[in-house]
């Protein structure tokens, strides 16, 4: 039985003084509890769609797999939420210390700015300018993302991210949680072999710390937002080589980390 | 030392085909860890301030503490980003439970909504409608709310909270996680014991389950909000008798659930 993504519910509706019963598209929310190798491991809230996907660069983005042939079977009850994953081998240190605050006893600058283990293990540094747009590339992407954005046109509830090049979007996710989108698309990139490294991610949402770390593990130099970061995000994406530009609104943009791949 | 909770960054910005050297001001972003009774509980990210309060409300959330009376010290260490609670007592079962997976035995209707076992202890249900609002109470909450949230209206990174009577704001509340706002109020008023039965809660974001779990907690029959809701947030509102309000924009909104506390 497969979970509606989203679901039609009767309101009270007042308008500039008029109130009426009307009908309004709410986003559903579905929580699914990943049992890993018959343990459980973590649950999660997400949109009940791409879920396998979602799992997988779930558990990669957690340092547990590192590719998608760790995974011997993944099977998703949409029934009662569980997703059970058997895998070939399970990286134990980062399984040990998921979630576990990292605290380097070092006072070296180096990764300085994680909280995390698994961060500071799976985050990806990028060192050259691979991929190169201009300011036009960036709006022309983020207007594309928010086209292909339905739900979020419905309902106003979900996220949206897309994977592109610089001709347009190779995929794109919507999610309630906004990591999820970022996993949806890690996750089925993984299983399809997509490289990613030469991609540029585009998103509807804040550019927090986690967002930031998760563009990383992906693989990609340029994050694109609508929206504002974090100084903790901008201080990761200058440490890992990102490009993060933010704000792209109304023909106007702010370009806060690592300019070189930004051009007329 | 106390953290900024926002800073000016030397950003590149694109305005219209004019691009030059600006500033911006982002906001912080900044981990703490719970050490409660010595143990590692939990990390989460925050806005660095109020912190003590957050701990507070994030515990009584959690139904680790029931009231303030549990707490025997809590101490904020800034410079390693630790909280050490000690407790005279802790609720064991929701320790254990916590983060865990709830999976009702039974198929009754009863709290089937719930997914952690700590909401399913913790979340009060409201049979009465002991506080009445009005439509237009309703838009001058939100536009109160909006106007007391200045780090937003420059940094655009942060939701804002306001714990509100008809009369106005008792409180308010801002941080880049959307539950912590929550959290901050709620440690604050069992703190210094303020009831909040009889009070509204104004919020910036999407009503996500865990936000309306979070407003049952902490005791408020109406919640307020400029933003979606979800199908699963609508469900445990109907079942635990609160009343939910989106998109307050406009001169509009929508009233989804139980609208007997809303009057002309």
């Amino acid at each position: 039985m497969l979970q509606p993504i989203q679901l039609s519910r009767q309101i009270l509706r007042y308008e500039k003084g008029y109130i009426h019963q009307s009908e309004d598209t709410v986003v559903t929310e579905y929580p699914i509890t990943i049992m890993l190798n018959n343990q459980e491991f973590a649950t999660m809230v997400c949109t009940p769609e791409h879920m396998e996907d979602l799992v997988i660069g779930f558990l990669a983005s957690e340092g547990i797999i590192s590719s998608y042939e760790d995974i011997k079977q993944i099977r998703i009850i949409e029934t009662t939420g569980k997703a059970y994953v058997d895998t070939f081998k399970v990286n134990k240190f980062n399984q040990m210390f998921h979630s576990k605050r990292y605290v380097t006893s070092c006072c070296g600058k180096s990764r300085q700015s994680f909280y995390f283990y698994s961060d500071a293990k799976t985050a990806n540094t990028f060192t050259s300018a691979k991929v190169k747009i201009s300011f036009q590339d960036c709006f022309r992407l983020m207007e594309l993302m928010q086209k292909s954005a339905t739900t979020f046109q419905n309902t106003g509830g979900v996220h949206n991210t897309a994977l592109c090049d610089r001709n347009g979007i190779v995929i794109s996710r919507m999610d309630i949680g906004r990591h999820n989108a970022l996993d949806k698309i890690y996750g089925y990139c993984l299983k399809h072999t997509i490289p990613m490294n030469d991609k540029i991610i585009v998103f509807s949402g804040r550019i927090s710390s986690e967002v930031l770390l998760k563009v990383s593990k992906i693989g990609c130099e340029i994050v694109l937002s609508k929206s504002a970061p974090t100084v903790l995000a901008l201080q990761l994406a200058e440490e890992l080589g990102i490009t993060t530009v933010g704000f792209i609104r109304n023909h106007s943009l702010n370009v806060y980390t690592h300019t070189e791949r930004i051009h007329s």
